[in-house]
């Protein structure tokens, strides 16, 4: 499906999936691409970002977010290209990240974007390293796992768009960085190319021996996107005066009923912060997070690495491979090309 | 067995209890009562004091402090009078807290002990509203819990030491402050007499039901004493950002092995923060909570109610009954005579 000038497509939700949604869960629609009304703006999408908190959407109950409701527009965050505006801030050819969708072309409301520079880091890195995963990462660890020289950070789905930049900011902070990742391939990018001290491949018989063994001192601090087995290893292994900085939990995400957790004993005896964050809610730290890390992106000392699907319609199909752990890096879908 | 002038009782550990503990599980040691060394100071026990975390040091494993070893004098505060000094410091007739030990006379080294004005609160109330228990709620509500004019704060274990003035210090902030109590007894006393808004008796059939009734805008803050059903219904009503102060579990301390928890994803929605403390961590907090609270028991704004047994023979009893929830306010062990 190529983009095209004058037709929209948008994936709208068709139903609510139990457990692992399926693709068919989504229905593609199409429509004219609109004309902006006063203060909105048009865009062509270029890069549309794949994230597991979007599952949550498809709940029926609240999470955090309003639930997308059936036959709406799937919703996440692009990288588009103005094509026709209707505020005098924004013009044809200005390349912008805000817009929301699972759609060829976005409506939106002039002040939810920001305009990006045509020179510097590619464009998909706004829906990255630069972008809401690479600042929830920085809000993780500056803001709660706070780690010093020589602690011990642990951090689940390493090699991912969250949790490859919160390893790279704790071994920067001087700690020992240990990462949990699924699959020797995924491991070995996340020693050799993150730098993580050491990478236990979840899948492992083991999991829990190899963690030991690797967090010889314990655990200072932790960075937890996947819980289950990995989030209850951990806990056993937490110091006191540790802290969980509680990103997501995304091995439950497809769970209809989430099963029983850690009992929480141990968090009064060690003294141990476990507190849930999310980016959004401090839309200021983005800016920040980028200004900080564009240096670190463009000299390389940032390392990221993104998995691409291409094509607008291969967007549901790359939800369900993010909640499986099928994704190698930030999973993004190239749905139309870069601007001339 | 009165106090004498010249033999010394001990209860020791004779073995550790797998369950409840039975006043069997320790023995009464005599000896004679020790002269001091230099540095050393000998008291009086006066009152002693009964508290949950006792239950922590009986186990095997070391929980966050190290065990009572089998033949070893158990643990616990005490208010006391000077009987002999080697320490310039202390001289006969001074009452003082620090000294620790289930036992009619106990030798401390002298910078663990304080000396207590004569005048003013009675001595008991360094063991309880002022003391430890008081210190403990203080930091809790004001570190971690921090209730805002017309929020939600609830507090479990309502009635005892720590929830009592948890509580009245969430009220003295503005709060609407709700208790939850084993019986009715306990719930009227926690309204009535400790002015929480409501008191929840976790006995009754529905407990989650009237925890809902009784916080229609949510919770927004939980002094967590007592964990079990209790925490799990508490923790279904937070609300976003949340902060919940994890003091203590008593309802599993007999458990040999700990049940499953709840599942934490809601922690990441509701970016609920989870603060485990320990009161000893912060010692500076003691002498600042008496400084601010002492007026306020002299002229009765915080009120506070004693469970006294007599005599030191019923330490065992005392510490089996408190685990089961039987104490009605801040259990104490009256020793021996106030100072003439």
């Amino acid at each position: 499906m190529s983009q095209n000038a004058t037709v929209r497509h948008s994936w709208v939700l068709r139903h609510r999936p139990s457990g692992e949604p399926s693709p068919d869960d989504f229905a593609l629609r199409e429509d004219a691409v609109p004309e902006p009304g006063p203060g909105e703006v048009v865009t062509r999408t270029i890069w549309l970002s794949i994230d597991p908190y979007m599952r949550g959407r498809l709940r029926e109950q609240q999470t955090y977010a309003v639930a997308i409701q059936i036959g709406e527009v799937m919703t996440g965050e692009t990288v588009g290209e103005v094509i026709a505006s209707g505020d005098p801030q924004f013009a044809p050819g200005d390349v912008v990240v805000g817009a929301r969708g699972w759609q060829s072309h976005c409506v939106t409301l002039a002040d939810r974007l920001v305009k990006l520079p045509r020179q510097g880091a590619p464009l998909s890195t706004y829906l990255g390293v630069l972008g809401m995963p690479g600042a929830t990462a920085y809000r993780g660890i500056t803001e709660i796992c706070q780690p010093k020289a020589g602690e011990t950070v642990v951090v689940s789905a390493a090699s991912g768009a969250v949790g490859s930049v919160a390893g790279q900011l704790a071994k920067r902070a001087g700690a020992r960085v240990v990462g949990v990742a699924g699959g020797p391939e995924k491991c070995l990018f996340v020693q050799e190319t993150l730098g993580f001290d050491d990478c236990i491949d979840h899948r492992s018989m083991d999991l829990r021996r190899e963690l030991t063994a690797s967090c010889p001192s314990g655990i200072d601090a932790y960075f937890e996107n996947v819980g289950g087995a990995i989030q209850a290893a951990v806990f056993d292994l937490l110091n006191p005066f540790s802290r969980v900085a509680m990103c997501g939990m995304v091995s439950q995400y497809n769970e209809p009923e989430f099963p029983p957790g850690p009992n929480l004993g141990f968090v009064v005896g060690k003294r141990v912060l476990i507190q849930g964050f999310i980016v959004s809610d401090k839309p200021e730290k983005l800016a920040e997070w980028r200004a900080l890390a564009a240096p670190w992106v463009a000299d390389g000392t940032l390392a990221y690495r993104e998995d691409v699907h291409e094509g607008l319609e291969e967007a549901p199909a790359a939800l369900v491979g993010i909640l499986g752990g099928q994704n190698f890096g930030k999973l993004l879908v190239r749905v139309g090309e870069n601007p001339t």
